[in-house]
């Protein structure tokens, strides 16, 4: 036990168990964030740090981050972390964030790439997909409020520390698309439409995903003026679609790469 | 109970279970598949059908693919259903299929793109990067030996499918490279190296994912000769990497994209 250190009390165990549900998150107003990387990264976003759960390992080689920093810091050991984390091979630290500042609604008019997710329900995906977001430097991500929850510990996991990077919001993406100047392009992805690679990109619209099952909403598809597919490069039988995150990354790529050039 | 259907027994319980581990898998020579679509397209593809599970909704509905089949078929209720399933929600059918036929290794000289996986681990995307390799028509995909293997359950439901098209084999990775013709081009996917937009693409040749974690290995990179990689448009502080199936699917896409203009 290093000194000057607290020691994880039973009801600090109960709460933080209590992040692993929406309702505690709802609740408390914070989240939680596990993994060396995810936590150093959030320590260096908008999310303000309140508590770290860790290692003794990883607090000795980690201290010099702590200092000046306004949190409660407790040592565990691995019996005590295995009470708290949300994974099934837990690491060396957890910590706990506040989620009061949450995304802001991207505004008017767009000068760049927003991606608009219409109903992503996997927090795999949906982690996946900031991560992708933040690799492509497309800061701006707007929600449907059926998206999966941002600050699900499987979707903070997956972003592996994008989380701190791309401004994620939720809002009635109707209302917010209905909102758009007209001409804004507003590009939707279809298992037909028109050919990516062939198709004029532009360097600044709106980019809607639709749902891993049901696709684009009907609500959403009238807004879309560019409707556009990945082709399949397949001959005969071939896999019927591509996972949702796996599109968003080809489609991503293929704007960056336009803009690029 | 539909008449002319097996019920299932204590000790097919216990079989179907033990095909969730590898062990029960090599030692039956057998492997399982669930969900509607995955079991259909397996019962089109070189493995051999052997037994079915199924609700009676499924079985009533889909009594005409069963004809002819030499097949057990077993009506199961939802517990019974619930005992064998290695998904967390369970679907309406549990087939097992003989695993005998196992991928060949891709013969020289090549005439088209093959995936070569270096160490690939994780379930999800091992099963991800066939399914993305069946829409981009590559049909060969080559595995180191300490890739995941393709009949973990988690790998065959990830595939949605593509199991039954793609052609999947294990071999020693650098012994097949270091048989290649010289002159064939073996590409790379690094952090560093070619800006994979700007680089010749081949229509043929070998590109190699490494793991998750480690990247291609140092004798597998001996090896590479077009060193390519993924650029990030993103200013100042971003994503470190991108997932392994999501690179996958961006490398597939663009060398696809070439071939056709």
């Amino acid at each position: 036990m290093i000194p000057g250190f607290f020691m994880i009390s039973k009801i600090k165990i109960h709460f933080i168990r209590s992040l692993h549900q929406k309702k505690g998150r709802e609740e408390n107003g914070q989240f939680l964030a596990e993994g060396s990387k995810i936590v150093m990264d959030l320590m260096d976003s908008r999310f303000p740090l309140r508590e770290i759960y860790a290692l003794p390992e990883w607090l000795n080689s980690h201290g010099n981050l702590l200092q000046n920093r306004q949190a409660l810091i407790a040592e565990v050991n691995e019996n005590e972390m295995g009470k708290i984390t949300a994974l099934s091979s837990p690491s060396p630290v957890l910590a706990v964030f506040d989620l009061t500042s949450s995304g802001k609604v991207p505004s008017f008019p767009i000068n760049d790439i927003v991606l608009a997710l219409d109903g992503i329900r996997d927090p795999g995906n949906m982690g996946t997909i900031i991560r992708i977001a933040d690799w492509f430097g497309i800061r701006q991500v707007i929600c449907s409020e059926d998206t999966v929850e941002l600050f699900n510990p499987k979707v903070v996991q997956a972003t592996m520390g994008s989380i701190a990077r791309v401004n994620v919001a939720y809002t009635s993406l109707f209302g917010w698309l209905s909102a758009l100047t007209p001409g804004i392009p507003v590009y939707g992805t279809f298992l037909e439409g028109n050919d990516i690679y062939q198709e004029e990109l532009a360097s600044s619209g709106v980019i809607i995903m639709g749902n891993e099952s049901r696709g684009i909403s009907p609500e959403m598809d009238s807004l879309v003026n560019h409707r556009i597919f990945i082709p399949s490069f397949s001959t005969g039988n071939h896999a019927e679609s591509l996972n949702a995150s796996i599109a968003t990354a080809i489609v991503c790529s293929e704007f960056r790469r336009r803009k690029k050039i």
